[in-house]
């Protein structure tokens, strides 16, 4: 039995830095990392990537609208040209410095108010596929469990790769619990940890109203942003691996010799 | 005998345009392509490329300091990681943007502040030649003949291509006439194509003193920004195909059988 | 009878320029003038701010989302603290540039899809008169006719004024006809003269299922980023002057006595 | 026998956050607030602003080029027309932002890249003194010591402050040690803290060959991006107090009877 393991990183921009991207790599097996347009700066986006090769972690694409202000966060009426062509930019920027780097990207996870939009929106959720398939058709497309995009690029022929979030509430239905509802964000690391341990080995999680329900998901998204997301996510590990549960890359990176995990 | 013309395109950004590229694409061999720091917005970029594929003209990374407000012409100090990263990263975006259209880039000219820096400035010729080398050793660097970032490519092994200004004067020396003296830009479209006839089957350059200065070059840059510079190279390249020169890219694009120049 | 023509302008970007501001400052009693979100460095914003003072012409600041890539058009979720910061930090700027100039900025006028949104929007409306008070609560607001916003800011005590779009159909409740319908821009400048005329004669207009609409403005907006609006806005002030119609800023500069419309 | 103590605030963008401005606002008396150049998004700035008017801390515009991705730290070329009008600009935005907090700027400082080159390049340094005296000639100008912008603009009738940095070695003329040298950074809090009060009492530094050299300062630099440096920062404000210092704002805030130091 295996999983994934994810996380966003290389989300210093300049003289800013965001999270212990040094840490988070030797905790996850996926690095979702960032191309520009939401944060990272090219020196440190490249410092990322190689620390990923190094570890054996795979080089995602982490792509988001263009909003540093704004942290990729806010929801934008992007145009399809404008929105293709980004992506595309934003994947083939990240490439040029994996390939430096002696890697590759073998997967693409959208960012922030992007990511949020595809979950539901056709038109957005296209172009985004387009843009991964013009790009190479071989990315893998991490995304929402039961979103649809992932549904469209299923049909559209991406390999895809659903996620679940190790901190955050479910409802019932298996859908997330909105950040403005109460109870939506965990923070027992001890919880969560069982709580993915459990996701992995029994495919259930526990839902907001205590009833379980069933839930299939390839990569577990952990965020290193914090000295408690940091501590989080060592718990998550070390549960998974206590309960005998393998971490691999569900894309992995080319030279997988030198991946460990 | 055959001569590579090159221009810069892809210049606009979002809602501003600069230049034809359309009829541009219809002139040249060789399209240095802006790659977003300076100038061009992925969607921009993407168009630019595909009009360049359609017309078997070879696209080049159009690279510059990070600088929309100022158009990569002003000087900036940036330091060797930021540098090598920052230029990685433009080829790699154009290089995305190429490879959804069905092309690819086969050669990197630095624009404007940066352009003109390397041209002299070891540490960040060397910056620059680092990052073309490890985005791809094969890509060809285009730079002001004799130019200390020509003769260190040339020892670090890359393909490097002189350019000639079509339309600036130069010094007994061989050097470019500096746009702050009188005469240093040329404005009639027949004396510029009569020079660079001659450049091309002579070898040689009619200096701002008159005398003759000898003077080689494998690529002639033309420019397209206004009305006036359009009118000026549709009369090189006429000029140059009375006198019997072919055109070619010097850096042919992959699929050269698409290519009529 | 009078009015107050208004236009978009010092709307370039470094090395990009758009319209003629040149031309339209002779035609227009009120600038609305760009403040860097979407448009407009600081130089160009100075020479814009200039001309208008040396012709009598009101200042405005165009306020705008963060987002120069796509001119400001594109919707976007920008939280309550950020826009009501970005919107005083925008008006501030401009009047800085403009007191440097020895004239001030007499009104705001929200642009492109912050337009839009505040029309409909009540939360972002509140957050745009909460800045305008914030920043100086005797500033004029202008805006649609009939839009939520201008209700909104009456309420709150800000003096208001409608405008009305020269080149736009409307429906018959007195609305834009939506970009996307046929139709809905005009393109014959001696009707698009006539109907103007009319709007300020008679206070109506003829809406695009051939009714008379009654409608109340007290500014009209022309454009000048082609020859052809240019044109249309010469036709504009041309027709209002031979109907007897005067021309006068709706927010007046502070030094009247060098205004001549 | 007075001092002011200042320091660089409000550097955070978006979700980037950087120093703590909070802790730092009851330890200083002037605040260099970032203007949007090199950091600082206006809701940041905003909370800084009203944090500083709480404690009757000096508002300065901490003006810088045009550089987020480098936070202002790099030389960059750029020219009278450009720099006069972005100096205006960033001034006219924090101008805004402290009316609508009820404060206003009462000082410039430069930052980065830009201060040291003002302290020696006449041309960009006439500029800065256009931009501030376009602006508001009341407004105090903060720089080095013995710098050629303050030599200017005493004479072009700028009051003006001279300023020491706290953890800076000098040299024997005392000048900064330049920060590639060993030694130039002092990390010694104790010693900082003596040093700074010598430097008030008696008018003298030590310099870094042991020498002690005449030096006038009427405002001290503290740090405050790391916690040892807002430590240092409270060891030289408590040792000031156990001096006998008084510390106040070199341009006080327009409502006094607030500060408090």
């Amino acid at each position: 039995m295996t999983i994934d393991l994810n996380s966003d990183l290389g989300e210093g921009f300049g003289r800013w830095s965001l999270g212990d991207d040094d840490t988070m790599l030797g905790l996850v097996t996926s690095a979702n990392i960032a191309c520009g347009f939401h944060a990272g700066d090219p020196a440190g986006i490249l410092r990322t990537v190689r620390g990923a090769r190094d570890r054996g972690v795979a080089i995602g694409a982490h792509v988001s609208y263009r909003d540093l202000a704004g942290f990729g966060r806010r929801a934008m009426d992007v145009d399809s040209a404008d929105l293709v062509a980004e992506v595309i930019y934003q994947i083939g920027a990240l490439q040029g410095l994996a390939r430096a780097a002696g890697s590759a990207v073998t997967y693409v996870k959208p960012h922030g108010a992007l990511y949020n939009t595809i979950a539901h929106d056709e038109r957005q959720a296209r172009d985004v596929i387009r843009a991964i398939r013009e790009s190479d058709p071989s990315l893998v497309l991490m995304g929402l469990a039961g979103s649809t995009v992932l549904r469209l690029a299923d049909e559209a022929g991406l390999r895809t790769v659903a996620e679940a979030f190790a901190d955050r509430a479910y409802t019932p239905a298996g859908a997330l619990v909105s950040r403005r509802e109460p109870g939506s964000v965990l923070h027992d690391a001890e919880e969560v940890a069982r709580r993915m341990v459990r996701l992995v080995t029994e495919g259930t999680v526990t839902a907001i109203d205590g009833s379980v329900v069933p839930m299939s998901a390839e990569s577990i998204c952990v965020h290193g942003d914090s000295p408690g997301a940091v501590e989080m996510a060592t718990r998550v590990r070390a549960a998974l691996a206590g309960a005998g549960v393998g971490l691999r890359p569900c894309a992995p990176p080319p030279d997988s010799a030198r991946a460990g995990g």
